[in-house]
């Protein structure tokens, strides 16, 4: 193993022939039973060299971006930024798949997993011309060359990683991880593409790329489209060598086919032999995703195939320098980043950069002009069929609206607020399952096999689970070509949902709020990728990525502690206001409303925080649809005196805080019939923002209109208090802002009590507020210990019964107008 | 493969034959070969039925705990919460592992990867009496067992998962994915130890498990212990089946062994058949691990070993209920949490769940007194030999105090406050190296192949990286024997270091900031695990788990916005104050005092965010001693007119936004040298927080001491600027914070530029300054324009140039006492 190893890591002979050379050699080649013709392979070769010869001098050159004159120090960049290594193997696949994609007239996109190699595709954009299009600064000229060297990874220009600012690109390539799930998210619902897929030897070591290889059991060839894996072994992360770069053939070659592939290796690094091997192989491949295909949509057949993938082993900076200051660099790991660092002070270093950028021969490559030469272009696919131009990796130019029935009609009757229990989730479904019906073929749910738990259900009405791994009696909606997307792992899901917004198309996310925290990183990079696309014109909208976080804190009650944390929320409003909405539906009727709204959205990360328990129902739909509108509002059939200036406001955000606070105007009225109280609740947790912070906040004037300028505030809150504290903080009355939430007081309890242990329940909410109101302070002594008694009381209930008492559990919000409470008739003439 | 997987889904006959039946059965499959003795199967079989018996007790009896009494609606709990699914397998395993340890006298602990089986390790614990000594209200009698029923899942009782309250657990098991990387780290430097690991195969799925099964690559068979994986494909996550339950066998197959393993297959559902399977194939996998170690310990052996692993396939629910209600059920996912709700209400279901219980034939198994007879006792290895008692899974009672050198030692000599530029965690890495070379056997680095890009070079002069795939020339400090561990997973990584930790050793983990994101659910439940066990006495304290956060948000010059994420920080911030601390220490000296503390610290998570660049120093090791011990202090030294009131305060908060403070004094004096500035630096964050919050805040007095009481603070932080406010908005000058830190305001750029994108520059700071002290409000106007015309005229610069302008990175702290500037030599006769 170790030989063999050695064999690719320890090249040092020159790869770069002159083409005559090449010709004659490939012609022997070629008799000798190579695919590519003498021609083929010196187009392939003059255009790998030209993508090569661009990505050093973007990585190098601020200057004489062709060496027309000798390198001086002040052409060098004065910081070297980038990644050498991995680029070479990018740019040698990028100029294969060209050649498939005019051959068989393919519909390709390709993603780099290794996409700190940057330049890549950055030069192979700019090669195909639609760099220039894209960015007519950086012209297919002379002129145009030196900006697109000088623009990476410089101040006012772009990142030395694919990125949203790269023309053909899908996959952000800092974090590694995702390239098969963003790969497979492309490729459902696309019969017709194929996507390339280079997996790093490095990212292959994460663990959401481990998972990702099973992907291949839930894709149907019938209807989904092929995903190419390309397992890029150059040897080296950034210092260390990679375990699939190590272990022996035999070993690798078993861990491929246990993820269900027929690998085809191509191992080696002699140019000309290697591109004989690469387009062998992926001929070879093609023809077995096209017989795949066949086989699905012609023959009916049913049985998963195995699809092919290639390995290429090749040495890591493969065609840079062999060796500088007496060490290794080629095929070793200080090719990671820049190989050497002191060409702009060191003579011989300078001479090293130079040799090795004329040994690609730039003559031969460009025009005069700095175009790149006929012999170059020909590899280029015409139009959209450009990897760089790809409509596909641009998604919002091929997004269409959802077809979206009336939310209104699932509603939940609701006529007297705060009574009937309803799982909200469950509605949420029936709407799901009609979208599912009606949009076959750019919408799916995805769920880490939590889809029944959260009970949205109805979906598998109107379709299956996909599945395509066998089904034994006893399985319960799983298909080929279902659109339910279950697989036990997070970053599988969010990866797949991204690949598949990402290319233009609709999707939904469930998962239970404490493990959504699996994917904070990708959630990170996604934001930050709507963010920046937000700034870049020619980058189309694309649909907005929607969770549901359900199964939440409050209710726990067998999971307990380690499934407690509200906290995503916190992670979420860490990124930019313009790219991320929360929302926090107190029951059925506002969840189907908040959920159409996000549906229809584009750009935004939603966050809907809904419990999928039952609970009790507030407002009928048109109400409903006026408080989500507004997303913050008074609830005056809910506050006592509602006509008078509030003694106190009781706010509350999410479903089981909104019902606490309701309980505990129950208690105050009932004891204080004269106190003045208003319950706001809000379901856009954006709104509290000031409107300087972000698209959603209130102005300051509609904020104190709400929560007053000088009365106390309880604040019944689904999370983390201090997030209250951080969007209010510099309102007018924050002083008097008292917020209850989750403490990290967690465990296996009764749902009650998880409320009462944070002090969130009716009980604490109250004594808040008579400690509060200065008048109730004198004469509520005998109330507080009242619902202190209760609360003990209650304690030693649960811990003799196991459940909450009866009057917790069946408490309802009274439909009689109590003294001072405004009956629900009249509230609902004047909806505020 | 459907028929394989129907033979074991689709299992309803009777598992449950007398003991006599049994007893004759095995005598044949004895002679037959099997490696059971009838007696022994009869043990173990006794064994595993008392453990489901009191699995399903646990589940559903408050009362009536051996069914002394014919069955009645009040025996059962009111609320049905718990997993049954994956109970019975654990249990079975649980069994065969006692026998093989009594056996072998093996010193063996046992992780549960499907953790929410709790009721089984719960049930082994009691029957072991580990149980009733850990919790001597949880008796080994009638009684006891009515608890131990009653307390499960039931408020004030224990949670429905493996936890820290179970004794023998290392490993919660509600979020999955961790099982195998716990296991390997629990296994590192603990040569005798056996780590069973059962994988459930819908924890198989996730990422983190995907990726740990290359932990094997990372194991040295002469030095460490061994990791026995158990895959358990029981066929059903909640809802779906799973995948390697459901690939073919040959595919599973090729798997495992392309991870590394020579896989034992255990697969059916007669009880009595499997007792004899699996104790075979479990010989053969003790057997082939003391053959391992031998060669690898006795010959020399220095290959890397294909260590055994066992394929269980059982059915789901195995022993429970063939069908309810004409579904099937055992076999089936509605086994998964509990079989049928019912039992209370419902005459039919109680009467399943009565035959159900009797099937185990609990008047065999448990004396009239309730505690359990030999015949199930002789399955107990003794003592500290129980897994239940096993000293490895309370990793306190083994923690020894690191051989710490003494860190002043490597302390840099600051002659000049502000002058010198070094690397700091450069400085860190040679203390971290000689700890490495004292401490042999219990503290490792951890690092996702970024040792070296985080500058901890050094620790590679006292050991190699641990590797065990083969190395070729031109490796870099490789070794079987290594003890930095780098494997590009962050789970990983984390995982093992949880493991090594929770088995009482000690760790340091060094990530990039961006990428720490990447751990966030594995922190929060490392954290819930501290928490837990605060509360717990019979656990001991653990060695806290540090991170060194670094490459972090501020020098991310060519990576970019794709890595720029101070948010670790804030997620941190939301579990307990007990339990959590994040320092930002400004310079190298600093940053060695807070190292020490944090090594030596137990039961903390700390988290250190340190930049690897080059950077200014600014306290010798007296002063940073004094300052990292308070945590938060006056630095007098870069005050002007410090002996007076000041007008301003500049509070900083990690190390680029305390350069950029210093610089803006400095600026500030020169323009107004009567200007009074207090300069207060912030290594401890906690500090800020209010005393009544957490145990490191300051009282009001000395917070107000330092920040006044009504003078404006422009603080400059490292992180999100609303964490600050966070930390004191309660504080009497909160109104008066003015917070400058990091607002998604990145791109690839130069430091400074960075800085200035998100107004943490010296520039923007000495504006905020200028803006808010009302007398330099208007004498100001000039200075002002002087300032933002430096901006535009920098970012000129290096829009030309591509790096900052030499004034900017040259910048130094003055050591020439200016107007108001307090010199240095007096500063240091008072250290504040």
């Amino acid at each position: 193993m170790a030989t063999k190893c050695r064999a690719v890591a320890q090249i040092i002979d020159n790869p770069r022939e002159s083409t005559e050379d090449m010709i004659n050699n490939t012609a022997r080649t070629h008799s000798d039973g190579g695919v590519l013709t003498p021609t083929e392979l010196t187009h392939l070769h003059a255009w790998w060299r030209a993508a090569n010869y661009l990505s050093v001098g973007q990585i190098y050159l601020m200057d004489n971006p062709l060496l027309r004159e000798p390198l001086q120090p002040e052409h060098i960049k004065p910081r070297l930024l980038g990644h050498w290594g991995t680029t070479p193997g990018l740019n040698f696949i990028y100029a294969h798949l060209n050649r498939s994609i005019i051959k068989r007239d393919l519909n390709m996109i390709y993603i780099m997993g290794p996409g700190h190699g940057g330049p890549g595709p950055v030069a192979a954009g700019w090669l195909e011309g639609t760099y220039s299009e894209t960015y007519p600064d950086v012209g297919q000229d002379l002129e145009g060359m030196k900006q697109l060297f000088k623009q990476f990874s410089f101040p006012g220009g772009i990142p030395s990683h694919v990125a949203p600012e790269t023309p053909g690109s899908i996959h952000e390539g800092g974090e590694l991880g995702y390239a098969l799930s963003h790969a497979y998210g492309a490729a459902f619902d696309n019969p017709d593409l194929i996507v390339a897929a280079v997996v790093g030897d490095g990212e292959a070591e994460t663990g959401p790329l481990a998972a990702s290889w099973h992907s291949n059991k839930f894709m149907n060839p019938a209807r989904d489209g092929a995903v190419l894996p390309i397992l890029h072994l150059n040897g080296y992360k950034i210092a260390s060598p990679t375990v699939l770069a190590r272990i022996d053939h035999d070993e690798l070659d078993d861990l491929l086919r246990g993820y269900g592939h027929t690998p085809y290796y191509v191992e080696g690094h002699d140019p000309e032999q290697m591109h004989q091997d690469f387009a062998r192989a992926l001929d070879t491949c093609l023809d077995d995703i096209r017989e795949i295909q066949h086989r699905a949509r012609e023959s009916g057949e049913t049985e998963r195939p195995r699809w092919p993938m290639i390995v290429l082993r090749s040495p890591k900076g493969w065609t840079g320098p062999a060796e500088v200051d007496g060490q290794d660099v080629e095929g070793s790991w200080r090719s990671h980043q820049v190989p050497f660092s002191a060409a702009r002070e060191n003579d011989s270093h300078r001479k090293i950069l130079e040799d090795w950028l004329r040994s690609y021969r730039p003559e031969e490559l460009f025009d005069d002009s700095g175009e790149p030469v006929e012999e170059v272009r020909i590899l280029h696919p015409p139009g959209d069929r450009r990897m760089s131009a790809n409509p596909h990796a641009n998604g919002g130019t091929l997004l269409r609206d959802l077809r979206i029935p009336d939310f209104r009609d699932y509603a939940v009757p609701v006529e007297q607020p705060g009574t009937g229990q309803v799982e909200a989730t469950r509605v949420l479904g029936q709407m799901l399952r009609d979208i599912l019906a009606t949009n076959l073929h750019n919408f799916r749910v995805f769920a880490p096999d939590e889809n029944n738990s959260n009970r949205l259900t109805a979906v598998l009405e109107a379709t299956d689970r996909a599945w395509n791994v066998g089904t034994v009696p006893g399985d319960d909606h799983l298909a080929r070509d279902g659109r339910v997307m279950e697989i036990l792992s997070e970053h599988t899901c969010q990866g797949w949902l991204e690949g598949y917004l990402l290319t233009g198309r609709h999707g939904f996310f469930s998962c239970y709020e404490a493990f959504i925290h699996i994917v904070d990183s990708m959630f990170n990079q996604h934001a930050k990728w709507l963010d920046t696309t937000n700034g870049i014109p020619w980058r189309r909208p694309i649909a907005s990525l929607n969770y549901l976080v359900t199964s939440h804190v409050w209710r726990q009650d067998h999971n307990g502690f380690s499934h407690q944390d509200p906290g995503f929320i916190d992670h979420v409003l860490n990124k930019k206001p313009e790219v991320i909405r929360v929302y926090l539906p107190p029951d059925a009727n506002t969840l189907l409303s908040v959920a159409d709204h996000c549906l229809r959205s584009r750009q935004y990360v939603n966050v809907i925080v809904a419990g999928k328990q039952p609970q009790l129902q507030y407002l009928d739909m048109d109400d409903a649809i006026v408080h989500c509108t507004k997303g913050i509002g008074i609830w005056d059939w809910a506050s006592t005196h509602p006509d008078t200036e509030p003694d106190v406001v009781l706010g509350c955000a999410g479903d089981v805080p909104t019902m606490e606070t309701l309980a505990a105007v129950d208690l105050l009225r009932s004891h204080f019939p004269d106190l003045s109280i208003r319950v706001v609740n809000v379901v856009d947790l954006l709104r509290l923002q000031h409107e300087s912070e972000g698209p959603h906040g209130l102005s300051d004037t509609d904020f104190d209109a709400l929560f007053t300028t000088d009365k106390p505030v309880i604040f019944a809150y689904h999370g983390y208090p201090w997030l209250i504290h951080r969007l209010t903080y510099r309102r007018t009355n924050h002083g008097n802002f008292h917020v209850h939430g989750f403490r990290e007081e967690g465990t296996t309890t009764t749902p009650f009590d998880m409320c009462v242990l944070n002090r969130i329940d009716r009980f604490h909410l109250a004594m808040a507020v008579i400690d509060r109101v200065p008048r109730l302070k004198d004469v509520s002594a005998t109330v507080r210990e009242k619902f202190k008694n209760a609360l003990i009381e209650h304690h030693q209930y649960i811990r003799t019964h196991g459940e909450d008492m009866p009057e917790i559990s069946n408490w309802q919000w009274s439909a009689v107008p109590g003294p001072g409470l405004r009956c629900e008739q009249e509230a609902r003439e004047e909806p505020v």
